[in-house]
């Protein structure tokens, strides 16, 4: 049994972390941390966790439960993690940070997108980026400490695009990403705009051109590439409360055909656990991942336009957050990949 | 006064017919066609039109409509109009076709596409395509006597493009069109696909890569550019009841930034009654056009990418469907053009 | 034309008395009234009025705008309208005040029901509860000057209830009241609990025992059973954006039958224009009065158990609030009862 | 480890069946049945079920499923079950029956309510009725071999009120119930009436006066009260996919108080792990419940009016359904109760 803290419980990742975290054998949940509840016990807001999450939340710092616990996770707004973060942190315990603060490697670019700098710039370099399916060996080596959990909809995009990137099925200079999200994915705020009479029954575009999940698609996808990929991102919200659906548009290489993709993508995923490929024309639904920690994956080549589009699905609160982030500490410490999540 | 009959009036888009003209100044509805409600009384299945609309309805046949009225509405599965059409019943009644039966000039292209022959190639010539705001004149012309009222995707794909393909804005070989609608444009036949259950909190495409508003698109901006465009489009189904929002993506030619986008929109667009135009960077919204016949239009230049999106979003029952419908029935009979509709 | 000022313009009802008057062919809107919104176009709020409300909101007191308006409307929260007003106010402009304010006779039944003080008892006895089917010739005697617009619930509770109540065919002591409420019902304020993640998919009780049109309720069919009246009222909140559905229990007189059910509200309601009576056993559905200022009333006895269900449904921001506020003025200036309302 | 097989396993309460018992670690699926998907492999319906559940459906009658299981759940249309039973099916199986068929001990009454004949009469007496908090005993008790699972509305209505009646605290004579339910509990057939845009932003009444759980709620009460209870049920469809919540109003006895309530339900259900008892004034939401096999339940006494509200929420899917027929399973073959369940 290991000692986990959760910073931002009462959020909606958080409180999926804490769900997933009370029914992990292997974790005992020691802190539950909220700045806005502070006071109030967990159970009382999240009542589906009466006798499982009672304890009462506490406004603590980084610092104060990296000293009691194996595994802190900070399921908090751009900045704090970076802001708190120091040497003495990372010796007592091992953060999984579900922020944008440690995800790209360049400072420079993070203060371009998210308009504030970067607080602890020296632990960039040692942050590993927590895409289990991609960088498993990366987040299993020892003495790693530090891990940044990807964003929802770039765990969507990545995992979908991967395959045909790295194989070069596409052409990347094409690539057109268009993610449609469930409200969750703009967080428990009090905001009127997040109001359900402001939501339901419309669809509309948010971000456009500078939605900050941009640079670190781009950030991945050159990797799978193996040269500098720039894409179109653009989300959209959806009257919905989970889910997220990526659909990708590029232009195939010559002479590429349906079978290329599905041989692509059973050599990268054939043997993942939490990733379902579909047969060819058929599309992903959010319906079928909600609640689990599985991306299905899709595509349709058209011979007639010579595109592809490649089509993702996840529940972003839990494969695109609180469940990626199980899956990232189950490899760190050595437990089963899939133990405490659902398929 | 003149006297309207609908076919299919029953269907979601014939009942949003049914009261439109209900409510329109110089109309009367004389048939109320369904085969599937013969013999009962309209306001029994739709009782919001209750004292309005209480008529019987009937299975009648297009040339029995047409004997008896000025003006036919199929709103009809693809086959049907084009399957009963002759000319006694277009030297009777004007018809305004909301299938798809004649909206492409070339019956080929539609056998290919709906995977059944139009059976009326005859008056493909003759047959004017609907959408008022860039056909304008021909419908107006005189003697017209079949309008092919376009698909709800089409609509609002064609208007949102029409300004930046007519002036050269964008390379038209790189536009790629995503479409997510709300379920009422699946239509009201018994389907466990489209119950509740199924499609609410949920996202997903279908159609992949064979949509059949795909070549209606391209038949209409191939006239915008000048040269034949092809198009990729592909249909998502978002779980609200109303509503569809285009995407397009596209590269902007060299050397074009956003004030030559709005200034093109303004020129196209800048004194119709019915486009409601958003400042760069403003997405559309569905909420704010449901029930109306306007449409709204975004864009936001992207110099990073060389791209630009254009989004545009219509009520897919009232602009998409019935709404355009009596748009061009004012057209043809000589009514001002917004009579009986709300922007 | 007269002019037509709004104090709580951006708020769901105040908005939705901005689209009813901004199409009402004998008032003209001088003044929009916000508080959060001081200075903002209003159209840029709700875009679905540009064009027709592009004014800018302003932060003006009651009496600021009585002065320049014939008709003041104030959809405010509980206590605004009874601390400003004054006889000044009262000289100057009629007032339909769409709060709590001015409903309950009794100024101490209000101070227990809402906490708070009722600030201008002075006015209590000359303010007219605007029920209109049941009040119309108090609001339109001579020299009516204020308006108590019935609430929402209470409005769909008591038209439902009146003639079973007037003409003895139930026993009031055993009425319960079941109000289903759409969410836009509880405003446009940025609360945790009305998000749409914490809305949507579920369905909840609220204000169990204590809900402040408990009171309103019971003073108006105390008036319809000429004895006084007692009632078990409960709100539930739904996932649906519009729409009040009232079930209301109580056990039958002996000998009453269905015909005397419909007898009755036959006799009060045959003649209204806003009232849809259905026949026995056929349940109201909010669906059908939505965007209208109509109210479905349906019954059915129950031989079985003595008792009698009767419902109600309305669109609460419309018949709940802006459209019978509206109703209230045509009767206050003469004008066609139903104009500028759809039915 | 046990063999079961399912009837009806393609259906809304069928396939959550079949989740279940995937995840059961005492029982293996032999036979998924399903008449309208024969042939098929379920996991292409139910894609969640990908690599669980992959066998094809296969339209069995219930004694050829019988000769080679265990247990046989019966997810099956009214009448089909009492149709098929005999000897020799109970001899080589225990069955779960999830219809309607062996609930009511009087073949005559459940002749009136489904309007249809019971076809096993001679089975009626040895079915034990499966509401487990209540009933645990009978159910537990050896060479029980069929067991009624109850309806979702009667499950929710009778664990509420239970304790109530049971310890007299109620005049039951005055008992009505309004049971709210989401969407999934009209079952997947293909009807229009359940389309998403027929019940979408909508909600309304239906089985006004004649619903089928009312004798069943009516059976169990009297046995709770030790006398004859009839009550008032009226159903509500409400627009989201599970939940049901239960609003019961009925009189006090003289002198009982919220004390005496909060009492006597900890008394009956203190121990239960599926009962979630909340505070006087807190009311159950369905979200709480929902994916468990927990009610909750809560109570507002109201001295004013003389009368208390009970309430009850339950996911009509689980409780309601699949989860209390697993619950069932455990009983009668001596599992821990909970095992496969969450809470």
């Amino acid at each position: 049994m290991i000692k986990a803290g959760i910073i931002g419980a009462t959020g909606y990742a958080g409180a999926e972390l804490v769900r997933l975290l009370s029914a992990h054998p292997e974790v005992e949940i020691t802190f539950l941390g909220s700045r806005s509840f502070d006071g109030q016990e967990f159970s009382s807001i999240f009542r589906d966790l009466a006798g499982v999450a009672d304890e009462k939340c506490s406004n603590m710092s980084l610092k104060e439960m990296a000293l009691g616990a194996d595994v802190v996770f900070t399921a908090t707004p751009q900045g704090f993690s970076s802001s708190e973060m120091d040497e003495e942190i990372l010796e007592n315990a091992k953060v999984i940070d579900l922020s944008g603060d440690f995800r790209l490697k360049d400072p420079a670019v993070f203060e371009k997108w998210y308009g504030i700098p970067q607080g602890a710039p020296q632990f960039l370099d040692e942050a590993v980026y927590g895409l289990c399916e991609i960088r498993r060996d990366e987040i299993k080596a020892p003495g790693v400490r530090l891990v940044a959990n990807p964003g929802c909809f770039t765990t969507c995009s990545i995992l979908t695009a991967w395959p045909a990137a790295a194989e070069g099925l596409i052409d990347t200079g094409t690539l057109v990403i268009d993610g449609k999200s469930g409200v969750s994915g703009a967080g428990r705020g009090a905001k009127v705009q997040n109001l359900f009479c402001e939501v339901n029954e419309s669809v509309k575009g948010y971000g456009l051109g500078n939605h900050r999940h941009t640079p670190e698609i781009e950030e991945q996808l050159s990797c799978a590439a193996g040269k500098p990929v720039t894409v179109s991102f653009t989300p959209y919200l959806v009257p919905m409360e989970r889910g997220i659906l990526i659909s990708e548009y590029a232009s195939m290489k010559p002479g590429v055909t349906g079978d290329d993709f599905a041989a692509a993508y059973e050599k990268y995923y054939g043997g993942e656990e939490f990733v379902r490929l579909l047969p060819e024309g058929v599309s992903p639904e959010t319906r079928w991942v909600k609640g689990t920690n599985t991306i299905e994956i899709g595509f349709k080549t058209d011979p007639r336009t010579g595109r592809v589009i490649l089509l993702g699905a996840i529940d972003n609160l839990v494969k695109g957050a609180a469940g990626q982030a199980v899956q990232n500490m189950n490899l760190l410490f050595g437990f089963p990949e899939s133990m405490g999540l659902r398929k």
